[in-house]
């Protein structure tokens, strides 16, 4: 196994220089954000991230979870200990206000912070990343008797919280949902129904569990629309607000996945004995609106798994590369030296790189867009910026996401033969990394969102503005000579990415399904350039850092090399799927279902 | 679990339209190849796939294998009962000599018959597969009373046979190969050393097992060019030829993998009781001139494991997409249709589809060209199909293998969540699938092997008779209004190959780890290029049929936008990595190490 190790260098050039931590840290509300404690919490946070959380990581995957015969469901040795410690040492709400007990830091930093833990550990921090995304959704939507009675529990993590939309024949269409809740004489609903692939739905870990659970009324109308939200606890409260009774709430079976063993995904039945006791949150059919902001926490975070992912997938391959002498130079016949020297090898290792810093860029870059459209007193800025979460909310989900998965599978090609063989440790990245682009929203759904709701919506206004700005930044790039080439790489892009967009505004009204055919290459696209933007933002950075005689000069040009080599093997892509979003269509649409 | 259809249609229209069946069964020494006996014997294949080795794959993985501690290796429940089935029905000489007790047919038609085996059962098929490939190197390398001996036990599958390369310290180099032999007085040797990653290195499926075994002589040079390789057995004979006293050569371990748990991967251990007994193959040091014929023919072997098992996923996928009933039509907004109508899974599976029709196209074509190189008398014919042959394997293995498990891990998307979830049956796949780019040489192996060996070496002169080749088949297609698009698509990919070995020709002298920077890159383009002109001479053949009013027009018209279909999503690819071959080099060799 390879010890984690921080990229902290990487995350703080990213941080200040391309999420403009600075301007973060001025905007009201978010002063405690200074580069000393930003400094200082990264450091923490790497420390627990590869003293507490990674060395139970491999364990936690041989060993799984088990439905025992009393219901019960056991986690991974260490689950406890850690769990106990994250919530102790306040990780949990790192981000979330302080007058629930948070901490109101910048989302900028805590995304940072939560990369490490997914680095080190997914299948455990998806249960303190439900906490996260519960707290945001009560914070919003809950009464301040409701905030009073389960959001501070929430927050510090003295209890567990699970997200129940998914039921057995509805999968990703939430129109199907058929869960039941009717109300009672006492203000309370009674729940039945079935929810599946439920994360962390049942375990020993916590006194009491807080299940957020969409059902129908018993007039609701059909479809989204008729959705409720409701708090439904493991356990009761007795008079004193303690877990008391048990409520008619039960685990009855756990997946055997490919990844994630350490987290128990739990089929949950709901009423078996009279029904489960809920509480209305939010207006009544209004409960989708409240579980979006639920959602679209837990989406952005799953595309910070992405990168997560990726980065310690790289320093697996990295190491390993550094390590195994194996060969011959090719150039030189030299023997003894070891596999990063192979050409191939290092271009394999310097992609992994390059779509690493790639994805980091683009997932701060918005986190700051978050905290400056939550903060800023700018109204224009923070309007831009909402937008911008917007538009790139399914972007930083979809893309990050596949390319957390092909960044992964390039470390098992590193390791060759060893990475197929389970004890090298790299395989469960793998394995892991598979549900990414999956929970959450597919990044079919992803492209839908996109290129549906975020750009013919509103006829491609936020995107012709970010078009804009990246032409912009095209000129900065060109107008240095030794930024040129990437300058050009991504005039090209962006290019592909112009009319691309001009081609599914034309053609969004006529032949929708040509154009959703292609939402995904183009969800693709955009990534690309975006990635691409923060590579050759980040190569800016660096010469400006170069030409005031800050920081390490070998690190600095490193990151010219590498936006070059991002515009050599990545950009290129953008053009390709440019021309598979115009063209696709027409022949899918021919194509005759019955000749599959 | 889907069902394994036999896709015969689809493979008898490749082999008809695209590998040439009816001028290959024309060859001297494979006129037995008729068209009805090939539809025979495709038909019973699928059957036999179908009833016997698609039912044990799923439990095959769940069980795998163990290593007993009396030294045994025990196979999942079934492999013995399939094993012997298979051996019986001679599957195993299908394309071998006649005098060795094979049926003498051609390896086109063994490639469609094997790509079955694939599709229903990767991990047991492993086991024949190294017969055929240990039988061609016993065919040429062995002397007569050796054949006598082992090779029409190993045609009959009587006994099985294993491919000891791969050592511990040396990997994919065997340059560093240590494991000695030690000629003795009676012309026997004495083996000792370790082997690792040795497919079916033990089981009790078969009474003998003959390894052959790379080790090197007492006064062998170093390097490639001091290996000899040699017979070892499990059980030596006694003077009847049956196996009697066990060998000095066990299994020490077997490795825990991420897929293919029903092949046992052993660390063999020769010599630990005083040394192994052996014989030599061949000429002393030359050992891995033999070893290439086994290993070439398992390389293609891999290949066509990438269209096996793109093709089972493919059913699954569209099993699925076609019964799971979720969502909304977004055009029409009706629901209660299958997800086979989101524009998004369908481009999913018709990309599947497209895949699967180009790798097929491209090992079927190469298989031919097998057959031309050693039984044509028309010198030039076979000559140019030799040539065809090594330049093309390389992206036969590399190109099928990537392309494989990028359909494997598509069929994962199509499932969603249920993808993720082991009893679904796709998981095994995308598993299994994973350990292909990395067998019988890695991608990258493949890369250096194309460019440097196959390229460079003779400055370009096959890839340009291919490219001229390739340009007749754009002109024929642009002549074709119904065909113009596809044949633009074709063009401008070959455009790009074209500039691609400008490219490295240019370079190859000067700038060797720049161009070998780009091998893989390069081997994808050439794969997605020999792959488009497959698909481009598929649509010319539909067109054909269809104006003889011969065939299924339905399906006939499929073939023409699938074409269609793979030069808007697949060939823009070309484009892209030939930017890449070009410009990957300058930025990789700058990077500097210390920076990663």
């Amino acid at each position: 196994m390879t010890d984690y190790i921080a990229p902290l260098r990487d995350m703080q050039f990213i941080l200040k220089e391309l999420a403009g931590l600075d301007a973060v840290a001025g905007l009201p509300g978010c002063e405690e954000a200074s580069e000393d404690l930003v400094s200082a919490v990264l450091e923490e946070a790497g420390k627990f991230a590869a003293g507490v959380l990674a060395p139970i990581n491999w364990q936690g995957d041989v060993q799984g979870c088990r439905l025992n015969a009393d219901g019960s469901v056991s986690t991974p040795d260490g689950w406890q200990e850690a769990y106990t410690k994250f919530a102790e040492s306040g990780w949990i709400g790192l981000s979330l206000p302080v007058e629930y007990g948070g901490q109101g830091l910048p989302k900028l930093l805590s995304t940072a912070v939560w990369e490490m833990w997914f680095s080190t550990n997914m299948a455990f921090t998806m249960l303190p990343q439900l906490n996260v995304g519960q707290a945001e959704a009560l914070q919003i939507a809950a009464t301040e008797e409701q905030k009073a009675t389960w959001l501070t529990k929430v927050v510090s993590g003295e209890w567990a919280s699970t997200m129940n939309l998914t039921e057995p024949q509805a999968g990703s269409d939430l129109a199907a949902t058929r869960c039941k809740a009717e109300p009672q004489a006492d203000g309370s609903y009674r729940l039945s129904g079935q929810k599946i692939f439920i994360s962390y739905g049942e375990h020993e870990l916590t006194p009491n569990i807080v299940h957020l659970v969409l059902a129908r009324l018993p007039d609701a109308p059909a479809g989204v629309k008729g959705l409720s939200l409701f708090i439904v606890p493991k356990y009761l409260l007795d008079a004193a607000g303690n877990p008391g009774e048990k409520n008619d709430v039960r685990c009855i079976s756990i997946e055997h996945k490919m990844g994630i063993h350490g987290s128990p995904t739990c089929t949950m039945s709901y009423g078996d004995n009279g029904g489960a006791v809920g509480w209305l949150v939010g207006q009544p059919n209004r409960g989708l609106e409240v579980m979006f902001i639920m959602m679209n926490e837990a989406r952005f975070g799953v595309g910070v798994q992405g990168v997560g992912l990726g980065e310690r997938a790289y320093q697996y391959a990295l190491a390993y590369a550094r390590d195994r002498v194996q060969g011959r130079d090719a150039v030189t016949g030299e023997s003894g030296k070891p596999i990063i020297y192979h050409p191939d090898v290092k271009r394999m290792l310097l992609s992994m790189r390059a779509r690493v810093m790639a994805m980091r860029g683009l997932l701060y870059t918005a986190a700051s867009w978050f905290d400056i459209a939550h903060h800023s007193t700018d109204k224009a800025a923070a309007d831009k910026a909402k937008r911008y979460v917007d538009l790139l909310m399914p972007v930083a989900k979809g893309w990050c996401t596949e390319v957390g998965n092909d960044v992964c599978d390039d470390a098992i090609q590193v390791f060759g033969g060893m990475g197929f063989v389970e004890e090298t440790g790299i395989a469960q990245f793998f394995r892991d990394a598979r549900i990414i682009t999956i929970y959450e929203g597919t990044t079919g759904i992803q492209g839908n969102d996109l290129v549906g709701r975020k750009i013919l919506r509103e006829k491609g206004e936020t995107l012709r503005e970010l078009i804009t700005e990246l032409r912009v930044s095209v000129a900065e790039l060109q107008a240095d000579e030794a930024l040129a080439g990437i300058g050009s790489g991504l005039a090209d892009s962006v290019d592909a990415l112009e009319s691309a967009t001009d081609w599914i505004l034309a053609n969004g009204k006529e032949r929708l399904a040509d154009v959703l055919a292609g939402a995904v290459p183009f969800l693709y696209l955009l990534g690309t350039v975006v990635g691409g933007w923060q590579m050759g933002r980040a190569a800016q950075a660096a010469r400006r850092r170069l030409a005031a005689g800050e920081g390490d000069a070998v690190y600095l040009n490193s990151l010219v090399d590498l936006a070059s080599f991002y515009m050599a093997t990545v950009a290129p892509q953008a053009q390709a799927n440019a021309r598979t979003v115009k063209d696709a269509g027409g022949a899918l649409t021919a194509f005759a279902e019955a000749a599959f």
